[in-house]
């Protein structure tokens, strides 16, 4: 079947109008020795937490031919005892990555006839599963009037800005995100409570690259009691380096995660993925012990492409968001054919690095070196 | 937190109004000694799929830092394989229980403005996922005029009333289900080809139970060449004893899965799911080993209750309507009292019941007939 008739039939086909023309979320997925392109974690899973996968996998096998937990309790429970803050197994739920939990969320508060605002630049995934649930999608704005198109603090959040847009808007959900993605930097949590009481909708805080933060960060789900339309959302794909498993999850109020079975599919975690989820919750201390390595490597990049003339945003994340490139496009193809697989966000000037092995890093920027040479920083 | 204040903060939620007063889908999860009530495969998964499974598990864990292969390719090639009909990877996709399959094809073609039809009683997630995405749903019939209420061909799909129903109706995606459920039965090709051949729409043939139909059944794939609107569905949850893996799947012409590319979840199959599923389909002849027993089993079901005064719809599947009932709700109660769960499938003098282990079924039976004495069929 040649790819031609594959697209004229694509083009016939009865797609709704508003998907016609996209095309698919996705970064390259390609076989590179150093791949920094999408905030994995770098560092193997560890031997002791393989194992217990496996152990947590052989107990669930036999069995496999009944339907999981539908309420998938124990990882709640478990999911509760790493996050503190007194949060119990109620308030928490989760999905096959946070992609899943933003989705269930959206088609219980948002969905046809609703409005969804987030900030741009961040996660480009909010807009995509905002609209996939029948939402309108606004771009709010990020920075102050009149700031250089180099400038890495064009992209922080102001307290003022952003109640003031969400007053003008008026979003039934609000998204911050936190540190945010592509730029880098958490947020205050005064403009988080900022945001919550300007709204009537749904704010929900993205802390996908949290335990990145630099120390003294605090989280938003120390904000939740009291605050019944506030979620804050996790992943064990990054700081837990299991992004192959995808497990997402959120804590808020109980009364959300009932919403939230109002649309969920049934059963929609598996059980080898409650098993291993589990499983490695279990040993959390294990798994984020490169968590400190990460961090301090991500602070290595930014000092290192700030020596070689370039503008890093700040970051509280495994990835450093790098400006001040002249030709972005051809650094990346440059890195590439360096073997060096590094993500371009669609932002001019800016390429986005995520922090991976120590030797990783080092071919990275050796390679960032050399191919400065081939394209120049402007200056 | 009391159930109350739980209740009263979801009423100030702001929950969209259409799912306002709505309760989630939800067989009741109970500790039974015999569970014939979510047509699982009541076979624990045989030893040597077992062993294949964690060994697939193993060679992923160490590398479950990085996400997974987002176009599971060696996945839909051996989905390709089982499936036949000279279907090609390309023509497959797959997702977290059917379930997901069925949500991405209703965001893709479906959604808000939109009108799904499906003729009820067929599987209840239908109706629940359409309306998710914002779609409107209708009620098709089946049967004829005419029938009496305890007929057991009442539920029978009619080629000119179906196509009369599309017709009517202009449905921008229509689902058929065969083997249907909850009432067993399978279509004839001719009325699919009739129901393809009436809209202009998507038609999507459920297929979960396929495995289990009466030798001569013929599936829906044969019919996918030169019918790019033509999607048939299946699941590994119920023939291949798998539920607690979440691997549902279709084929279809290829630019099916690219409109689904527009939708999906980017990473959504994890690794593990993955690399279970593929182990289980590399000893599919060993896991179908079942299905000849279970079929045999659901023929002794259906010639048993028939022995009790009752009358089961006739079945390709899994399971059994049984019709005949007076009072149906005192009948499962007086079961659940017996330590047998089966499903009150919300059709006025019927139940549902699982063809299970010939012990299991053998308790049923048993279980049945004591409690007929309770609550005696109408005569």
């Amino acid at each position: 079947m040649s790819e031609e008739s594959r697209a004229e039939v694509l083009a016939r086909l009865p797609l709704r109008d508003d998907l016609r023309g996209r095309t698919p979320y996705g970064a390259p997925q390609l076989e590179v020795p150093v791949r920094l392109n999408t905030n994995e974690n770098s560092h193997d899973v560890p031997g002791e937490v393989v194992q217990a996968i496996l152990d947590a996998v052989r107990q669930q096998a036999r069995h496999l031919n009944r339907y999981p937990d539908r309420e998938f309790t124990g990882l709640r429970e478990d999911l509760a005892n790493y996050l503190g803050h007194d949060l119990e197994a109620e308030q928490v739920w989760a999905a096959n990555g946070s992609n899943e939990v933003l989705q269930q969320l959206l088609q219980a508060f948002a969905g046809a006839g609703r409005t969804v605002l987030g900030f741009t630049p961040s996660y480009s995934m909010h807009p995509i599963i905002s609209t996939g649930t029948g939402a309108t999608w606004v771009d709010g704005r990020r920075g102050l009037d009149g700031q250089a198109a180099d400038d890495p603090h064009q992209f922080d959040l102001h307290i003022d800005e952003t109640v003031e847009q969400i007053r003008v808007h008026r979003p039934h959900v609000t998204f911050l995100c936190s540190p945010n993605n592509p730029t880098g930097t958490a947020l205050d949590l005064a403009l988080v409570e900022a945001a919550y009481a300007a709204t009537d909708g749904i704010l929900i805080v993205d802390e996908a690259y949290h335990e990145f933060a630099r120390s003294g960060t605090p989280s938003a789900l120390s904000l939740l009691p009291g605050r019944e339309r506030l979620i804050v959302s996790r992943t064990m794909s990054k700081a837990f380096a299991l992004a192959g498993v995808r497990l997402g999850y959120m804590a808020a109020h109980p009364a959300v995660t009932d919403a939230i079975r109002l649309v969920r599919l049934p059963y929609h975690l598996s059980s080898l993925t409650q098993a291993a989820a589990q499983a490695a919750l279990w040993h959390s201390d294990v798994l984020l012990d490169t968590v400190e390595t990460i961090k301090s490597e991500r602070d290595r990049i930014v000092a290192s492409v700030t020596e070689l003339g370039l503008k890093p945003a700040p970051s509280d994340a495994n990835f450093v968001l790098i400006g001040g490139f002249d030709d972005e496009k051809a650094v990346w193809r440059s890195l590439l054919s360096r073997g060096v697989l590094i993500r371009d966000v669609g932002l001019a000037g800016f390429l986005r690095v995520t922090a991976g092995t120590p030797a990783e890093n080092t071919k990275f920027l050796d390679a960032l070196a050399d191919s400065l040479l081939d394209a120049p920083v402007a200056v």
